[in-house]
């Protein structure tokens, strides 16, 4: 097969897609002109030669990535940086640059670099006070110095409260003594942290006066500017390989009573004065906006990775054969197998309903941020507690439907040129960082029981628990998508109810508050996943309905069919709820069984239309098995040979040790 | 915290285990002298320093992680070979070693010599005539020659009728023509085919006097003795780096016209006479018996490297403490969370469940070998659709549950020296290497479907479908292990029926037999799953119930516990099938769900002891995490410094990229 031809199973896939391609591309990037603008950047960043790996990354010795991730970083910052445009406003860069994914073509593992974008400068922008803001951002801005931003220790993650990192200030010369008192105490995990920033932003428990004043930044320099040595007092390094994200360089940093001038406290909000008078925050609550930031963006990236994912194992499956159905015919693309459907498009229409989520999350946290500024904190809590939950079941669901799209390429996944288990690898942890998945489900929980019981006293509900206080039973069956969605809400209702009713009695059994609640958590954390489950349903509904008004029929229809997929496999996962909650019977069950079938079949001839609108560049993808040509075998041997093993035909290990060996001489 | 001394925590789990954790280990062995023999093995392969990594293999580049293998392949053959008792029958030696994993304290990522033990060897003894045995085999195993087995090829993994590597045969010369006629026809996947093994026994489609006469194994030498250089007409290299198993050395191996000699062709079975006469083997079934052979020892795999993650998770969860559950309290151990109890507990119990299991599958297969040599062949089938069945449940569930204990141990997890994700890595493939896992379930819906077909007619059942034909309805709940057990072959009764149905109807409304088969399919997996679990917990059950009565009452007890433990569990994850099917109601389910839990408080203070008693020693955990005596951060920093980016406390990359480039000269 030629290198330029297209393989022709994916060209007659292509030709009978039903729908325009490109007009759900520009759907799904908000827009024709942000379809241009993220083509444009992507073009001019994939012509810089010196950015692609001659030897892929996976063959280098983990400090050989390292050293090229960090020559990559620099090149990439320096494309970047020209293509930007300095007018645009922060939350419009954000709003149309969701499905920007260039920085995965050019890391596999991610950049050492990262964090002081994504954490170290909006550290700076949200806890500096308007002096240091001045002094610090305009450093971090010109990469005069590189940060990062170290909170999680090595014996705290989640439980912020928990964390041993002392700052106790010392009037007698104006300073903030750093300690790490334990070997927990350490810091763990900040990208850039081991060999790469000179500067971080360091959470600690404050001390002054005697008295401790909670959870504080301070903005410590780690590495002399000129020698880049670590500073006396600091101890750095990195903590070693991991699952993924081995070129971020992710350190460890400790402090043997390190002394740092008083203005290095960030002071936004609480401040220290010279003779060491604390002075708390207005408002400690808006922190909470910086982290409802973050997950928003996990909800989107989530969506982003899925749809990488089974774009590749689409394409795959129409290319590769397999098996005879008939056996007269040839072997069948294994896109043709139902089971192979089932694994598969799921994976789409769950990208879809989290990316659409992910924009309604973003204008919920850009409208309840302008009332914040207006002081007004009345929506904050019912944000948090979206965002957690949402955060939760991206992250779940993107990690099972990857490693399912994995699995679908049966041995081929597991090649590392297939990038599958790379991808698995970048979205597996939003499940642990900011915020282990139990315990933010276990915080919806606490929300939703005190929404509970407000409803009982008679007391309004926000928006998202509004169902809460709808106590009428569904009568009858409703097989429709909103017939659906209320059966869920229903669910979720009845989950809520029964979990408060267990809470409440282990507590009249004798058990405290917290043994009844730890003992009620599993099927507290249960109703917490029901809730998330009827609100990414309703929402994935509503806000389709809401945004396709202006597209073509057929590019509509096919929408509607992710959506009505992902309400019915939705439903088939949780018979068992609905059963126990709504009138459902075995005979519904039969016809939604039929229409899941019917559905599949529907959506089969649309299946590589669908992904090839994601429009991933081939560069995106890093995948033998999911380049736009099908190309499939051929590049699976191309990558195979570039493995530095394969550039000489006979290992030198053979005369050193397998020869000797055979010949009994070893 | 001392080197020698136990955390204090753990130490504390231990002196509260109401079971004696020697005699669990012992039962696990079966008998207290496979325990003192599997020790004594461990001890001297573990007594040898070479063995050792200075820097564990993560850190090494893939050609010299490739290399170090090579190196401790080597030396670890020769220790192990030193223990063997060459009296012992290889069917008894198997039998006593199953829970032998001194492998994996030596390979992280397995040996580049395991497929000429596991594969290469065995091939020559089931498919070798006498004479070939006898020359063969010498030379196999003095390990004179490597060999590997080489069946999959780039473009046909399961489905085995579509190998198209051919083997021509020319009277002329006496020859086989070994041809590679496309790039799909390469073979892909051998592990030390790459630049190891220097023989290797291929399948391939077998042409005589211009017929097809199926796949046949072929002895092929594919590199000079002497040289090592692969010989002419045949092309070798390495696929590339994988998700797991880098240091197998996997290869692909492609022929132009490659030659030899008549009697290489592996003839016990098959075989061509000098004219190219070809005589059909006796019994093609009688293969089947080697890929039963191979699933059985899949199961225990699965078991046993379950039972590591498990073990790593629990121990790292009494150590670990966070958050605070009462204010006045210190921070609780994690494992005191149900919600953690939750997510661990069931990975000790399906441990337990899938290693009985893989016992019970054993002496099942040991019994239909000795009828297949008596020529009887009518066990046969059932054995096959069992072993497929139970493969495919203890590879699914082991990687649910593996990766369910990584993430149990939040971000440390994520680090490789936690060996969790590594324990993942050789998990995972287990669900596509052997059979992949639909497919094998559709093989074995097919076998039900058959089976309800005769069962129909009035014809016997075998004993492990024998319930397909209780038709009597469960009148009343019955909540005991043994009514569960029950109330899941109900459900895989009444699934299988359902799926009958579908695919009967589809039929009937036009559809041929193979499409009708392909739209029912997400029903008839579905279907060939509850027949699966249904079967494993009735075994899990039945076969704990046989072989306990003579342990102590209080260990009978903790067994007993787990037993139970699995069957809830599975009846909470199966509440839709069993409202579908049986007479449950909710009161019925409230019940379960309060049982779960005080299951859940009764195992808790056995936890430790139960993932002691899999009595792995540290060097086969390989765990920071999980390690004995529970210094988990000790650990952890100091697996990081070992890490060779923390040998220097400046990197190169600084003075060459970082300094330039903040100083804006690059």
């Amino acid at each position: 097969m030629s290198k330029t031809a297209v393989n022709k199973d994916l060209a007659s896939e292509r030709a009978k897609c039903e729908f325009n391609v490109e007009e759900l591309t520009n759907y799904l990037d908000g827009g024709r002109e942000n379809t241009a603008r993220r083509r444009r950047i992507e073009d001019k960043v994939l012509s810089v030669e010196e950015l692609k790996d001659v030897v892929p990354e996976e063959y280098l010795s983990h400090k050989e990535k390292y050293e090229n991730a960090i020559r990559k970083a620099i090149l990439f910052y320096k494309v970047q940086k020209n293509l930007e445009d300095p007018k645009q406003p922060e939350n419009e860069r954000i709003r149309i640059n969701y499905r920007n994914m260039i920085n995965s073509a050019i890391f596999k593992d991610n950049s050492p670099l990262a964090l002081h974008f994504v954490m170290f400068i909006p550290a700076i922008i949200g806890q500096a006070s308007d002096e240091q803001r001045d002094y610090w951002l305009k450093r971090a801005k010109n990469v005069e110095i590189i940060g990062t931003y170290a909170q999680t220790e090595l014996g705290h993650g989640t439980f912020i409260r928990g964390l041993e990192t002392t700052a106790t200030y010392d009037p007698a010369t104006e300073e903030f003594v750093l300690h790490s008192p334990t070997l927990t105490a350490y810091k763990w995990w900040p990208g850039g942290l081991a060999h790469t920033a000179n500067y971080c932003v360091v959470m600690a428990q404050l001390y002054t006066k005697g008295k401790s004043c909670g959870i504080q930044p301070f903005m410590v320099q780690i590495r002399d500017e000129e020698t880049h040595m670590p500073l006396p007092g600091i101890k750095l390094g990195e903590i070693g390989a991991k699952l993924g994200f081995n070129t971020v360089n992710n350190g460890f940093l400790g402090f043997d009573n390190h002394r740092i001038p008083r203005d290095r406290m960030l002071m936004k909000n609480a401040q220290v004065s010279k003779d060491g008078t604390f002075t708390a925050g207005a408002n400690s609550k808006l922190t909470y906006g910086t982290m409802v930031y973050v997950r928003v963006l996990i909800v989107n990236n989530m969506a982003n990775f899925l749809a990488k994912a089974v774009t590749i194992a689409v394409r795959y499956s129409a290319v590769r054969r397999q098996s005879k159905l008939k056996p007269e015919d040839p072997e069948p693309q294994i896109l043709d197998y139902v089971t192979q459907q089932h694994k598969l498009f799921i994976g789409i229409a769950t990208s879809h309903a989290y990316s659409r989520t992910a924009l309604w999350l973003w204008d919920h946290y850009a409208k309840v941020t302008s009332e914040l500024n207006a002081g007004k904190l009345d929506n904050l809590p019912e944000l948090h507690s979206l965002a957690c939950c949402l955060k939760v079941l991206s992250a779940t669901d993107a990690a099972v439907l990857v490693e399912r799209s994995r699995l679908a390429c049966g041995g081929h996944g597991y090649m590392l040129s297939s990038n599958l288990p790379q991808t698995y690898g970048l979205v597996t942890p939003a499940s642990t960082y900011e915020g282990e998945n139990t315990v933010l489900l276990l915080q919806v929980a606490r929300s939703l029981v005190k929404a509970w019981q407000q409803m009982l006293k008679g007391k309004p509900l926000t928006p998202s628990m509004s169902y809460l206080a709808d106590q009428n039973r569904i009568d009858r069956w409703d097989g429709s998508v909103n017939g659906i969605i209320r059966a869920f809400q229903k669910v979720a209702r009845g989950k809520i109810a029964w979990s408060v009713t267990c809470f409440e009695k282990y507590q009249k059994e004798g058990l405290s508050y917290e043994d009844a609640w730890n003992k009620a958590s599993v099927q507290l954390t249960a109703a917490a996943e029901s809730h998330g489950r009827a609100i990414v349903v309703q929402v994935f509904k509503a806000e389709t309905d809401r945004t396709t008004s202006s597209l073509s029929l057929p590019l509509r229809k096919a929408l509607d069919q992710l959506v009505e997929l992902f309400t019915l496999y939705w439903a088939l996962e949780r018979l068992g709820d609905l059963l126990l909650y709504t009138p459902l019977s075995e005979g519904d069950i039969r016809d939604m069984q039929t229409r899941y079938e019917e559905l599949l079949e529907k959506i089969r001839p649309n299946a590589v239309g669908l992904v090839d609108a994601f429009d991933f560049r081939d560069e995106i993808l890093n995948s033998a098995l999911g380049a736009y040509d099908g190309r499939v075998y051929e590049r699976l041997m191309e990558e195979a040979l570039k493995s530095p093993l394969n550039a000489e035909p006979v290992n030198s290990s053979f005369h050193k040790y397998l020869k000797p060996f055979m010949r009994g001489k070893l």
